[in-house]
């Protein structure tokens, strides 16, 4: 198959859309991204690369990272991490409290921000030093180091997160957080102002595809049981209130950020990352959901 | 691949499984069901067919039916029944009115209760006979007649109904439903109420694997596209609260009733179904889960 | 005091009100209802009486009729009427499923729509002609025989009244509805649709402003202690989500309609009411609410 | 009216309820408080004093805290603090965030804690130091100088604070806090820890009763719609989710205090003031609420 023609005919498909979605806008630094960018790449196992538009360019992968959180927190503490945050989809918008009022403090799943706070959470009690064990492993994944976080993302993120620090607080009062509630804010902020280009994220989500073993370093991340959870976590409750929607249309795990990335995999076969900063309603990047529907049709590839 | 040899093993491994489930008691119909059946039934696209236990015995199949409402509703109405129910995740109970009253009458999606009943409601709407065109497309399916309602099964659970009964009420408040409440209803239980074997139900879910073609009559049941979507409804809503946990342990799409069953589909590949009355906590077949957890893991075959 | 002179000034006062309200309009028998009526009439314990306007025209008095459906039920059943109710303010619009749900079925207290739908169903429950009983106790009540249940009212509310349905069916799953729930819903209309003038209701109420003794006939109606439990209710949860609105404005015991009725008492002293179609946001009679807030100012008379 | 004869007999009657309630214990502070210790105050706007046990003794009022928080705020915003708080009962445990997340940050009334956040933002932003002109204020209500707050029991709330901190994040994204979190729940645990004597209590709350003006000192602290306010308010609402219960037992407006303390006042007669620390299910001091009902029966005094 010409993935590269398909990858530009998507191209030009999306552009109308561009401007369509709505940028993030609660944070400056998210709202002054230039919102007609737009990249795709596709990387396969067998090491073949393709890529259209603003690929190399870093953007904040924000809520991508969760799944870099859960997957080295898993690698190290195991199944029991599912004691304090559940799988199931949430069914409701991505920052809810009501659920988790509801159900002590226990989130849903570890890719909405309430379970994401808990893995901080677990992260701190488990790390002597979090933050560098976290950026490595995701350079680890990348294979290369130049991945930074950038502090005036999570600076910003902090001064307008009263409703992260609001599930914090709650979840601290269920007993469901160990540390220190402006500690585990600091850290999982500044693990979603992370920055990537969609051709390192599609090198990183590779190893997923890849059932947790890296195709380059042919290190073993995560078992196959914890490659199966993540998948099936990403599968379900990756795309906020749009699991249903994404997994119609596109047929793929994966995980979307509010910075405009989305990054998905077809298990054996590619990891595949698209970069446009229009949101649509439910917060998934416009043209990116677009563009992954496309590829999927195109090519006839998803998981069904 | 020796499947039959799997399925025994299978069948060894989960008997100590089958005293420990809770066999539906609502309804005496369901209580008196001996939990000591099991059943597993496996059926490929190229027609092979492999089995262990009471595979030929009839059983309620319950919520595994709205598969069937879905499928034969949005044949003849397309898009448009998405219009009046979600394809997301509910994150709730099976039978929650709380979200119903919080998202004006548009239940979640089409595979909790609140959603059958309306689809039976645009069913009632668009049929002449709808009792006749469900059991007919039914029969189809399968491929020969002998398919029938259980109107005793129906008539119990009519009596006990009354959370179905304040569901369809609270939606024909806000003006998604259409005919009268009763009709609605009746309609629902009788659909419910359908009993199939685990051959039978394989039969039929074949359909789905093939993409909506019939393997036998190569009659085209629904597009590409319906396939699509409920597939992916099936892979995010299709075992009440627990589709996050069931794609992780068996990764097919799939569907559970309360009378035990649960089908299953590896879309291009096989439909399988188990049936073992006893149930989790969370309302699925517990010996059935088990045995399709470990068939993925014993063949290697799932959508991940 | 020159109580009627108030009562002039307040007519007055209140007239520009009269074209700001919204008359009830999910049934047709309420929405034709001439907006620009209006009547009050004040009744002493020494039996003076005061009116201006339209206080000799009968009207539905809906909601009211829960204060009698109440006070009749407990005079019959006692305390144990508290156990299948609570007497609690909601906090929620008055015919809200969600606590319901969360709260196994038992209403927040006897006058929001599901505490008097327990109770219609206590009263099937308690009395050979539940109809009957109920009628000639508000004629006692009242003291004359003219008071009857508009049937075209009742079987309007019915075909409009799916939401109390879907309320009395949720209740009936949890076990707190005897009944059938047809005959529920059908007694339950009827109770609402009962019609009075305002002259006629101020006779009533002045029972319970005389701690539950007829004040010409000396019969004692409930205990001291149901007084007590009936006026607090009628305090803390009598303006559908306005009680602490009226508290302040008004300061006296009552209960609203949404036919545009509103009957409240001071204790030992009157009965007032008023009669005002146009309601307010909250449901609550806008003129009428005004009214009694300039009466209990002008007189300097309130509970407080 | 003998009154220290029925204070003397309510004594002896509510003494083997002491040990039947549970003492708070979220704190040690609370928890350490002698669970035997019993007062009751009697206070007339004629400066009649009657008393009965442990009268002298300080402890924590907690929650009463707020009607004077209330208080002091309204004499100084007036009307429009209800633009940031409504009046209405809440129907829920005090310390829901369910209903403040559906009504987008407005806390239900000022005498639950996110209300008497609220309130407490409101005095960080209207006085230059809120600390001291609260201490002034109800020293000035009491009229001696002697009352503080407990600063070790304000620090050990704080640590145990994160539902309130919830709380404050959660109303800060919606935008109804202006000041800094910490700012806000230091000073509201602060004037949560004063600490007074029923004595003190009861002098403070006579003011209320007499309409908000002094009784020795004359002076007008609020206006009388004011007064109407802040009465409807304790009495819809001062008695977390028991607001029915108390007006029905008791029939005063008043509030209650998880430190076991209870004033409540009967408008142009008296006020009267309870402590007892053993609290109901509901955070109700056990013996507290008896010894009302048993006063207000005996002497035949409520606002009913």
């Amino acid at each position: 198959m010409d993935y590269q023609k398909i990858l530009e005919e998507i191209h030009q498909e999306v552009l109308p859309l561009l401007d369509k979605g709505k940028v993030a806008d609660y944070i400056p630094e998210l709202a002054n991204v230039d919102a007609s960018k737009f990249g795709i790449h596709l990387l396969t196992l067998e090491d073949n690369a393709y890529s259209v538009g603003d690929v190399h360019e870093k953007f904040s992968i924000q809520s991508i990272s969760k799944v870099f959180m859960l997957a080295l927190t898993i690698s190290h503490l195991g199944e029991k991490v599912y004691e304090r945050v559940d799988v199931e989809p949430s069914g409701d918008p991505f920052n809810s409290l009501v659920q988790l009022e509801h159900e002590c403090g226990i989130p849903r799943n570890p890719f909405i921000n309430s379970g994401a706070l808990v893995i901080t959470d677990m992260m701190i009690s488990s790390f002597e030093d979090p933050r560098t064990e976290f950026l490595e492993y995701v350079r680890d994944l990348v294979g290369h180091s130049e991945i930074f976080c950038n502090m005036k993302v999570a600076a910003s993120e902090k001064q307008h997160g009263f409703k992260n620090a609001a599930m914090v607080n709650l979840m601290k009062s269920f007993g469901n957080i160990e540390n220190d509630v402006e500690d585990v804010l600091d850290l999982y902020f500044e693990f979603c102002s992370i920055e990537m280009t969609c051709s390192e994220l599609a090198k990183a989500f590779r190893v997923f595809a890849n059932h947790g073993r890296g195709v380059i370093d042919t290190k073993k991340y995560i078992t196959e049981s914890q490659f199966k959870r993540i998948t099936a976590i990403m599968q379900t409750c990756g795309f906020y209130d749009e699991a249903g929607e994404f997994a119609f249309r596109v047929g793929l795990p994966g995980k979307s950020g509010v910075g405009g990335g989305i990054a998905a995999i077809l298990p054996d076969e590619y990891s595949i990352v698209t970069w446009s900063p229009g949101l649509n309603k439910k917060g998934n990047s416009l043209a990116g959901m677009k563009a992954l529907e496309l590829f999927t049709t195109k090519t006839g590839t998803s998981i069904f």
